[in-house]
């Protein structure tokens, strides 16, 4: 079944301990679509501006996914610059130009409005609802957000929540959001808000996954050298996401495995620049990994 | 197989954002004890001043715990005074009164020379090689150790680190010990020192065990509050090497039940202050914890 993301293509440029890239790929939708792909097919919708090299559209078309919604607007692409340290926990932003991404009011595609299998990304709530008015009957509907909705756009927000299936966020957002410093209430009160699942990323300390009758708890893959972890988190929801529209159930087992493979693809992520390792695993990767997960965890 | 502990006795005055309690019982020793009888039987070596309450001596003989190592010294027992705030990870140690631990020299009873599982709680690293001095033959040697001993007597720590099988120290600590911020490097770079076993506890967010070919990583059971964390540490130890001392096998899979179950005994330790509820636990509430964690964890 394939899935339709909504989210942001940027040209980034990114400082990390080990050096620095500049207008280097990026971008929610791109870090997603590029994850899910290896599980499904995938619709993406976002914009980009005239000086989207052809190169990196040419590259989202090899990897096969879908984009009959993604158009080009005069002006540039969405830039953001950022630094990290060696706790990679939050990087530092030094500029964002949303150019035209700040006037990005996503139509969704005629033959995408069927979409089972929905994936809003990080932008303005009130954006995220609007997509959500255009999808007929969505069959599981994932959202992200970040702190600076929640603290500018909480009721637009809270709303939204009350609409979608799945709430992916990170530890400090679900505190925000709460006001609770334990996350076990954190999830707890946000599946309250709306959503019947509730997914709380951890970084390098794993996720736990929030449903009305039960919780799940994973450590992350270890890694020895984590490279650039941007778009570690949108990229996990392309796996999360990928493996549900894949496997079309939606139990308890189903979405724990969904974790895992979600984890598992955000670790290829971290492992070089922008796409350049996630963009060239193979399904051999990704079970290789998968495997090692499991001797980590099993006891 | 018994378990020899050599550590602290303490009256603790503890604040959190719960509330406070004074010249509360604690101490290394104490919570290891009171966590491995639940596994095996204990020989507790340590010191108390004249001050220490017949009650709390009462307390540990009634959990079986063997106290002919106890020794009772002219002086007032050691004392501690921390305050938790909400993050719970750091104390903020208030008062540090040493008293008659001090001078604490650890003489081994003729009846404990022969003990083959050995517990080095957090002291001088010097007083704990000439602990290990006085034991014949031990099948498994574990110690802890904390920041000041890592920075004050980096020598004979390292010295003692050859000469033990299991360590078992926190996250910040193994980071300190080995230059290093990824735990992954860490926690070989440790190995690489002399013990065969390396566990590195990282509080909330899980556990993980190094040994030469296997590398096991596990999350926290997850708690609604926790009370006071004073002793979680020595609870996991004492969870852990009880549990495989019971077992007496060294193999991965009974290493890696020994850290759940560790794990699990911590949870207990931080429910309320001092052993309040580590004290009073049963082994169906042991058993019940072990079927929810698995339950949590399994995918």
């Amino acid at each position: 079944m394939s899935i339709l993301v909504i989210g942001s293509i940027a040209l980034d440029t990114v400082k990390t301990p080990f050096g620095k890239a500049s207008n280097i790929l990026g971008g929610s939708a791109v870090y997603f679509s590029t994850s899910a792909i290896n599980f499904t097919s995938v619709n993406l919708v976002a914009v980009a501006g005239e000086d989207f090299p052809k190169k990196h559209i040419r590259f989202l078309k090899s990897k096969g996914i879908d984009l009959k919604g993604l158009t080009i607007e005069k002006g540039k692409t969405f830039h953001w610059e950022g630094e990290y340290d060696w706790d990679f926990s939050n990087p530092k932003t030094l500029t964002t130009d949303l150019n035209v991404f700040a006037k990005f009011a996503p139509k969704i595609p005629q033959n995408y409005k069927d979409s089972k299998y929905v994936f809003l990304a990080n932008i303005d709530p009130e954006i995220q609802s609007k997509v959500l008015d255009q999808v007929k009957k969505p069959k599981l509907v994932a959202c992200d957000t970040m702190n600076y909705w929640i603290e500018h756009k909480p009721k637009i927000l809270l709303k939204l929540l009350k609409r979608i299936n799945i709430f992916i966020i990170n530890e400090a957002e679900s505190k925000e959001l709460t006001s609770e410093t334990n996350l076990l209430k954190a999830g707890k009160k946000i599946l309250k808000l709306g959503p019947q699942i509730v997914v709380i990323k951890k970084g390098e300390h794993g996720v736990l996954l929030f449903t009305k009758n039960h919780i799940f708890s994973t450590p992350a893959y270890l890694l020895e050298s984590v490279f650039d972890p941007t778009g570690a988190g949108d990229t996990f929801a392309g796996g999360f996401m990928g493996y549900l529209a894949s496997s079309k159930k939606i139990d308890q087992k189903t979405l724990r495995k969904a974790v895992v493979y979600g984890s598992i693809m955000a670790t290829f992520a971290v492992e070089d620049f922008s796409l350049r390792r996630l963009g060239t695993i193979s399904k051999s990767d990704i079970k290789k990994r998968l495997s090692e997960f499991k001797k980590l965890t099993s006891f």
